[in-house]
């Protein structure tokens, strides 16, 4: 039970001049599109990504994220976004670190909780389909 | 014929914070979100927005567009966008302008071209649909 | 002491196209924007807008978030932004919640955690400079 | 003379899923950011990045545009955004394609024009400063 070794994926990528704002710093709202391109990354790892929710008859829209910012970030900087699976009994948890790529430093941390929704029904599931867990290499 | 008069219409707005970029003006890719709200503006005030094209069994996705920057727009900037029909019988075609909503310096212009796509065949039209011509008030 | 009102603010707004994704509603790292929106509204209503804060020495960037995530939201709803200070001893924390115009529906509720930072030195400040609290209506 | 090769660079990415609209197809706002990180490869190669402009003295605000969209992009699609230099005399005018990686069709084609402005006196140049004509190796 204790060795199981839930998914884990890292990115890197630079800060485009698009992101930043007129204090020379990445705008706080920016951050989740980095966050969003390294779950993808997880995702396609797992072999369940966006469109593959979708055809396993489930959406999973983010209900829930919390990020804490604790370093700037700048135009050019090159980044790594990490993320890692935390839980999935009930609903994905995913948690994300983003680092400087050189230093290795810190600048956010965060979450976020995704649920499964079933796509025809509109429903809410209160545990987590077994494809997740399969998915996951944690199936029961 | 003379004095068919097309469609206009204009918003104000305030310039929010996240559009604007290290250099301390407006990005210029944002610009499209403004345009943007000023042509829903003009197409609810025709009855025709985006769900009721949806509705009318066509899609009309932007193919081409322009876009002249002629003066910088700032933080918390009121503007005012205008939007007028200037084409319609092939293809939708929009015209532009912000102004500065206090001075009416204006800050840019362009335009847009839309063309029809039959959403069950996905064929593009090389006519507009009649109901545009309807909208319009310009029925054949 | 028990009758200090804290400021709050509410703003109006349509969900425009462009921040819906492909499922048809609100893409979450959108939200905060309209976030923002509501928060220089109530800035700007007790004298301290972000062009202020900066004349006044301080910067107060957005250190920490969480947004909870209840109802989707559409293209072309109409939504209520509601915002209000619930802390400002030390730093800036202002709660959120968006709901739709019509219905009075809660859609989602989070908050920001903004702090001073000294422009010149770069210095976090542990106490809020004494100008908020003078613009809060709450000088010690 | 005729024998001039001006700059140009490739930039491969994978389509975002927050860059996909309600029609399951990229917004053609966010082409502009795509069309912005290729620049910023091309001007890092020749030595002449954002950064390096502003070191110089100048800025380069873009003050025109044009994007004719061909085919749609869609979600994790992979494409090849080719830049190429195509005049530099009095302006900076890249020309720009967008095609699908894989079968290399083409999704769309446009501009950005980009002139010189002093970032001192604001002043806008009618001719390009002489270190854009070395970067781009064709001094006179």
């Amino acid at each position: 039970m204790g060795d199981i070794r839930l998914p884990s994926a890292e990115l890197e990528l630079r800060v485009p001049f698009h992101d930043v704002d007129a204090m020379g710093v990445v705008w706080h709202g920016n951050y989740f599109r980095y966050l969003e391109q390294a779950r993808c990354e997880l995702l396609r790892q797992i072999d369940y990504d966006y469109l593959q929710m979708e055809a396993s008859g489930y959406l999973w829209p983010v209900v829930d994220t919390r990020l804490k910012f604790i370093a700037p970030l700048r135009f050019d900087q090159l980044i790594r976004v990490c993320v890692s699976v935390s839980e999935y009994e009930n609903r994905l948890r995913l948690e994300y670190q983003i680092l400087d790529a050189e230093s290795g430093v810190r600048a956010c941390k965060g979450y976020t909780i995704q649920v499964a929704v079933a796509k025809v029904s509109g429903e809410m599931q209160w545990l987590s389909p077994p494809i997740l867990l399969q998915r996951l290499g944690v199936s029961a």
